[in-house]
């Protein structure tokens, strides 16, 4: 997504090698317009998909999953990190985050997605995939379908992607990105 | 917003008086079409703002202020609940949640809200105020104009309305809740 890249080399910062910061546009401050022209190309690219229901995670999850949402016409279901005292059926799965190094749970009221669900994950990062592995987990003990992955960003080098794809499930990011450094930011072709 | 109200009445559950769940369609599932017809309502009831920036709460904040973000041609920040370690200026203000009987930070990158912003809030519930006075507080530490404070759900008879009415703040809130138990949830006129 061409707009997307160039966002992306105009605003995004490399602290240190490998670490991307998108701050001002996805993951704190949010570009509304971008982001819906996001949920246009996602819509268009799982146009054939026949999802019944979006699954992401809170909170940068979820601006880029609503309107996925909206231009697909179904619902969305934000993962919690935190389990409300309220919700008593739950799907739960533990996450790695490399980038902070712990462990934390995500979890969805089992009401919300059925057997008979057709499931899209979408997300704002792919890299070593531990959220999506979790995503997946979850999709899996709810017994729905999982019909395919969106991801705003995929940094390629690092695992997360092949693993997905090796698996055969439709993965599609709107920016990969395989080498990140101070000086430079090169996307795969 | 009739809509909304349609909606609360078919889907919000009220497990104990006062307290009203809508975990089906605002706060776990998220129905993207009706958050879209909020974002219009919202953009309609703040049209003459003049607002710059739209300023919410993760996790349940964003989705409503992303759809009236797009609605008014601005970008969104939502205040984070867990201070990154690589965000180093800071805008910070403590609340108090009745709900779960705690405290919190949230905070806000100071780059992202100046002086010359016309700042409007937008989050999903209006019930004490707590959240919404932190908002104002950030808003007061950046040196930013409040223009407004949009509520998709109030809660009337908590004192956070008057509250907030009473400064002299541009409030709207697109279902008023007037009276909640089991048996019925009463609206505002």
């Amino acid at each position: 997504m061409e707009l997307l890249k160039q966002r992306i080399l105009r605003d995004g910062k490399c602290p240190s090698e490998g670490v991307l910061k998108v701050d001002n546009f996805i993951n704190h401050q949010l570009d509304a317009q971008l982001l819906m022209m996001i949920g246009v190309e996602f819509a268009r690219r799982f146009a054939y998909s026949r999802a019944t229901k979006i699954l992401t995670i809170e909170a940068s999850g979820i601006a880029p999953a609503v309107m996925t949402g909206y231009c697909m016409g179904i619902p969305v279901i934000f993962a919690k990190k935190t389990r409300p005292c309220t919700m008593d059926n739950v799907l739960q799965s533990q996450v790695h985050s490399f980038t902070k190094d712990i462990n934390y749970n995500i979890v969805v009221n089992s009401e919300y997605i059925k057997p008979n669900d057709r499931i899209l994950c979408i997300d704002d990062f792919l890299a070593y995939g531990s959220a999506a592995e979790s995503l997946i987990d979850i999709v899996t003990q709810s017994g729905a379908t999982l019909v395919g992955m969106g991801f705003v960003i995929e940094k390629s080098f690092q695992e997360g992607g092949k693993k997905l794809r090796d698996k055969g499930i439709h993965v599609e990011a709107l920016a990969r990105i395989e080498e990140l450094t101070n000086e430079h930011i090169k996307f795969c072709d």
